[in-house]
């Protein structure tokens, strides 16, 4: 099974521990970004990879696929170009302390694409999936055309095409958010969101829900689910269910909606090392869970299950194996020592 | 707004992670002292900071002094002679497991204060507030004729006098503290207290109150805090409420009193990273707020908000800023990222 | 008072936190092992400790009787020779991803101990406990020999026998664990158990226990250890008791069966540092408090405080005091710091 | 004495030890820059140093000024605003194998400076020196208006001009540099140099010079200083003279021109620790001796011993005391223990 | 361009710096290996390489495939199968002091290797060099048929055979070593060596050297090549002449013989960052000329730069770019700042 | 054969690499003294090494006897009680820029030592060596005495003693030194020196010999151990003979003196990874040497040997195996990889 993702990659700084950046001598290195995370994560689910995007012909640049490589992500089609691999720098939280990101970004080489740089009908041959978020289509005016032009070609090619809204203030305007996305959601076969991003981008609220005091309507969500499903065509909808108890603890939840049902997953008490990252290790395993055809609450158990066990791991990725998100979507989160 | 702190700093060495002692091979390095953590965290809120003090004439007496400037402390009344800076070693606790310190701090160069070490009407200059802890009056005889010397020129200068009692059974006697801070406490403003200090030092309890079983009882605080400032004449009582589930977790709030009442702030729930300067950030946030005129009830909710974030921060110091603060005083606490 | 614990020791390699083995580009380090772990606890609390086994003669068998000999354990009795000192990995696990341990153990220099590397009589003089576990049983097939001839000279020397069960799947079936382990189990005055190995080697079960559930029934493992006694001889059973909650949270508790009577502890909840050698800790709790003849009620209460305590310490050893152990057993857990 | 620097400041991120990037799980964090570089090797000889620059309102920025403030630089002056701090990626070279520098400073707060930005009369008062380099000058078409200003400020404040020419070809053509820097070096004082921009910013060459040889004339540099002084009628000419044994070994001295005639100083053999900053501490010890009104062969004997001093120095700050830099010109440079 | 290499992985652990490892709380890890080395090192260069061996299917060998694929190195004709991956110390040495290496490496999943693992036609197909090195020789009885087999497949493939003698004492003697070696020798097109290994393997010596005195005869070693290629028909004989001053300066260079004539580097004075891997480079760097028809004297200075390079690098890769070994090789060893 | 030290010990403080200790957030710690370095080294070579002084009743004072112990030494006569164990901070030194070492062990718990605390016969009783150096005669003034009883014992005990002057100036004046030590001498049966020491504390110089500028005479050095033989009776004389290049580079040798002649080693040129603890492994290697009846030369020979190799490793001790001096002894120090 092939999958491709596409994407900016960022080189990432945070400081050891729950430092704070003022206090840092040193700090961890990593090569992340939204679609790369995604493209990782299956990678390790035994799928086929492809990452796609465009970095500096750098040691920078050469770092970032190096670290797809390592994790068995190709990089074939990835065009070289451009200035620089954007930066970006975390905070981690603990307790009241939110987590902290500080984006340097701009100008980076994947912003340089042209159309000309992807050669869409071959990338996409063989291919079940095609994966791209709301941060892509936000970083050029360029962007939406290539966008749309990889969902053709991946529909062209029989792949079906998922798409995580995940909104950034920082990188769009709601208003501009809107204007491309709604466009490019009539392409999304599978549409990713959490509580956040729907009513931004798409305008669709749930019912009862108050983000910042963590409560959520499960009702209020398939409402949700059912209205992008009627208003752009998208044939499942998943929503991430994050109630934040903290930046230590929280509840982890999630709903698919296939076919005029919204599934839920049980909920996880998550004691958190690491939840960046986290929606993206949901996404990856809705679309395992699409491309191996699991029934839908099946789907929606291993991509939670997924998704909860990430919140335990270092770093952006999700490093787990199919045997451990099994054993978790099949009751066991004792934690017990595994010998 | 100018502040002046008076007190020791000592360099402090604390195992990586959870380690004991016996199992390092390194150490983290930080310079820190009760009033000098005071000073840092007031001028991360934009107050003019002044660290008052005397380190030794060698490297680690100007590592010292650097790390207050780095965090825009002024150390230009900083006194310099004797031999030595203290020395403290710190082992984190967890779980049921507590935090361990081990002071090595006897003769240290601020121990050798005289009178003519510090020109106090030139200190005091333009100051709105002077703050010292019980631990500055322990440390030689001559200490507290310093320390009322200092609190007489900060009230000629018009400044108002903050005092943390933080009793300290390593360095002297109840008796002795209690006949030295007794006197002392005529002079302070505000008079800040944790359960412990009240009852050894000036002797006034809470009723109902086990520290150990961590049961607190708002009607005793309220009582202690009438009692200080009847018995003293201070204007303002502060007192940290700490209820300690574990070394990891601990409930968190805190009361301020002033003109015959008492106020209490909301009560925390905090998975800990380092508590260690947790005391000296409730200070350092009640003072901010007496220094910018904040209601009684807001002065509350910002010192224990504040203190709450310290706990969330590696070291002793309380590196947040006013926004961050604020955003938790007017209830967000969820701890979602801030990109 | 002396002790003796006979076993392999390992090479141990650690992520640091709770990176995976992949993101590692360093390790921890530590030398370890069942009865090693025994022998350094009982050391911590002033036992005069023997460790026995068999190293390589390498720089790396050289290191772990170094690291014996920092935590004042005697190696005068190891045997020298062999090929390699064993390896084992460990994830820490975090939340619902538990802990991972591989292991690198097959021919190490231990396995190829024969009766005549160990002078049993010589060892055991003045003794008043030897310790094994069924790891060291299960090691080689001559190991059960050497086992109960270090058995049998233990009684001569007036030492009581503690065994551990600590069955463990990878090393040994369950019918192979169980013939060897039933027949050893004649010459155990304090048998050790946690609840699988009770089931597993000794085929008792308590009744109402679901492991993976984290359910316990106290009748159920009275019961058990009624059994025990009965079946084997042993004078004195222990079980610990661990509710798995999550890898981050456990509750811990214990039973001691004596005369009759099964003692249970108090239950400690556990914000987990680190959970390997915990059952060790228990075990060398109940030893030292039978070494010491503690009343049964006493003898649970300081192996589980003891043990307790070891979830918060980095590695597998339980570096705390006599006095830390009794602060908790007397009921303060409350983490305050110690000054 | 008080002395101005104006450039732009990078956060700098470097592998531990002689890792490639590649190999790099953590790198180590510094905030730099040639002209804050000086900044803070003077402060640490006493002068009142004070840095001026624009950073970007966000906790990189504010890092890079806690750095300066640590070493006790002023950035009362400094502005804030535009996107980001640059970055700077090394690796450190050993052997055969060169140092690299991979820039990514494009758009950096610093080069959206304008006029307005700078009060530089309000800045220059009572100050003795004001430095600049030419990276300045080329990171912005405003840059040369700027530094004119500055420059002309300086003068009217009585205070002397020091210009290190500090060609880099990544940031400017050949043609632009000359271009810009000859009409601004009409205003510098004290003008600084390597062999490699003499050549290409000056169009002035020392004969018989090979610089990736490593062959220096004597004779040639006094040459190229003679036709600076005549040329741009600067006073003070100093140059650097490396020869580049490996990236481990180098052989350093210095030249210093004054009224007509060129001082050298010794040579020395440098085992190399970190050359970067190398140059950045020549120009300090020539400002400082020049501040200081050294004679001019002891001038250059200051500026070659504390820049010699550097190269055992991590990162690149001249951390050296008065008292260290006396010591090895006076002759001993035996690296004997300082106790 | 397509490259084969077979042979065993290691996990390697190194203290940090010059510790010994009875020091070392942390170590860094690495996998390794003579053969997968020189993949890694050709891959650098831009030869699609393949890696072929066998792991276990655990962790531990998927951890050794992540860092081939990390550096672009194909293993898809990797064999899983057996117990474990070899473990390898290494202790750093300096000055007077060496380097010093421990082995535990019996019984790896390698040896394990049988002639059905691999399919040498379809592994083969397209190759243009396959590599391999006397240790993979040494690990099994089964290994000389396998290694025999694999050479006949290169051939048929049309791909050239390199060989690397590569003697290790304590895998096997030298009458065994000689019986295997020799015999393999008729299938190798390019036999590298260096002094020791021609001397125990071949039996045949240079005049005039004395290894432990750091002795090199030019004209010994042009006789050592022209016997091998006289006695084992071998095409190109590569020898290495290391000359050892200390632990840390070594002067470097090598000889490679062609069609009758011997042809010498210059020689490279090398202050040393990490020698383990240097062999394999030079291996490298001749397999790299060879594939792209470099002229014999091209081909030993291009050899000799790349592996000169190689000493200047952390761990056992060559991680040097085309271009860096070009400009060395073309003279340009000044390690001058490359910004 | 038994050895006894008798010395202080101190907790060290260093920065990682090469920083300064300004730089450092993490400092390496250890625990060390010229006497326990001894200590170490001697049990290093198999030796029955007995470390006598006065610890604190604290976790610091525990942490340096776990370190002796973890090397072997034991502590069983060592003393308990005083307040602290005293602190030194080292900066290490490279190319001219020398280490740095910062004392901060006034008042230490050694120094509180009386008669009272070591029963000397006991602790002598089948010792062959005794040693101490100048440095604890100088800690206290009841030391004299101390140090007077305890050569008395050894003696008593036919245990031969020897002394390192190892003046250290900031500890006391020279006339204090030369007052004590001269009257101690005559206890002495080996006395080391170094080049400043005989000056200073014997008021013996060797002619033609200036220590900053590097220059040693042979014959000079002969000259003083014959005085110091002729004045004091010591049986033999040990001078460690060191010539700075800089911090990075010595050049080292050494002479012994026995019965008329002096014998001297050759030298080795050095590049160092840490010389602290240098001149206490030369000790060492001479007191082994005489313990075990060496010749003259081989005496003096093993002892360089030993020494030289302390300069390439980490920390104070030196640890190294007898086979390691042995193959530097004889001739081999070109640093080939030990496998």
């Amino acid at each position: 099974m092939k999958f491709v993702g596409f994407g900016d990659m960022l080189i990432s700084f945070e400081p050891v521990g729950y430092q704070r950046l003022i206090q840092a001598n040193t700090m961890q290195v990593n090569y992340t970004g939204a679609e790369a995370n995604v493209c990782v994560n299956l990678a390790q689910l035994g799928v086929k990879s492809y990452y796609v995007g465009k970095v500096p012909d750098n040691d920078i640049g050469r770092c970032a696929l190096a670290n797809m490589c390592k994790y068995r992500v190709n990089v074939d089609h990835v065009a070289v170009g451009g200035d620089r691999l954007g930066v970006i720098y975390t905070e981690k939280g603990a307790a009241q302390r939110p987590s902290k990101v500080i984006y340097d970004r701009k100008n980076s080489a994947f912003t340089t694409s042209t159309l000309a740089d992807y050669n869409w009908d071959e990338i996409m041959a063989g291919a079940k999936f095609f994966h791209f978020t709301g941060i892509t289509a936000a970083l050029s005016d360029e962007m939406p055309a290539i966008l749309q032009a990889a969902c053709d070609a991946a529909h062209r090619a029989g792949a079906l095409v998922s798409c995580d809204l995940n909104y950034r203030k920082n990188l769009w305007s709601v208003e501009k958010a809107r204007q491309v996305m709604q466009k490019l959601a009539s392409s999304v076969d599978l549409m990713l969101a959490n509580e956040e991003d729907a009513d931004k981008v798409l305008d669709i609220r749930a019912a009862d829900s108050d983000i910042t005091a963590g409560k959520l309507s499960r009702e209020g969500y398939a409402h949700v689910a059912e209205e992008i499903h009627q208003k752009y065509g998208c044939r499942w909808v998943g929503i991430s269910l994050r109630e934040s108890i903290s930046a230590s603890d929280n509840r982890w939840s999630g709903m698919f909606y296939d076919n005029g049902t919204a599934y839920f997953s049980r909920t996880y008490d998550i004691h958190i090392v690491n939840r960046v990252g986290g929606g993206d290790s949901f996404s990856s395993g809705l679309i395992y869970a699409c491309m191996n055809g699991f029934d839908p609450q099946k789907t929606v158990d291993f991509a939670v299950a997924a998704s909860c066990l990430k919140h335990s791991i270092e770093q952006d990725f999700n490093l787990v194996t199919l045997e451990e998100i099994t054993r978790l979507m099949e009751g066991d989160g004792s934690g017990r020592v595994q010998r």
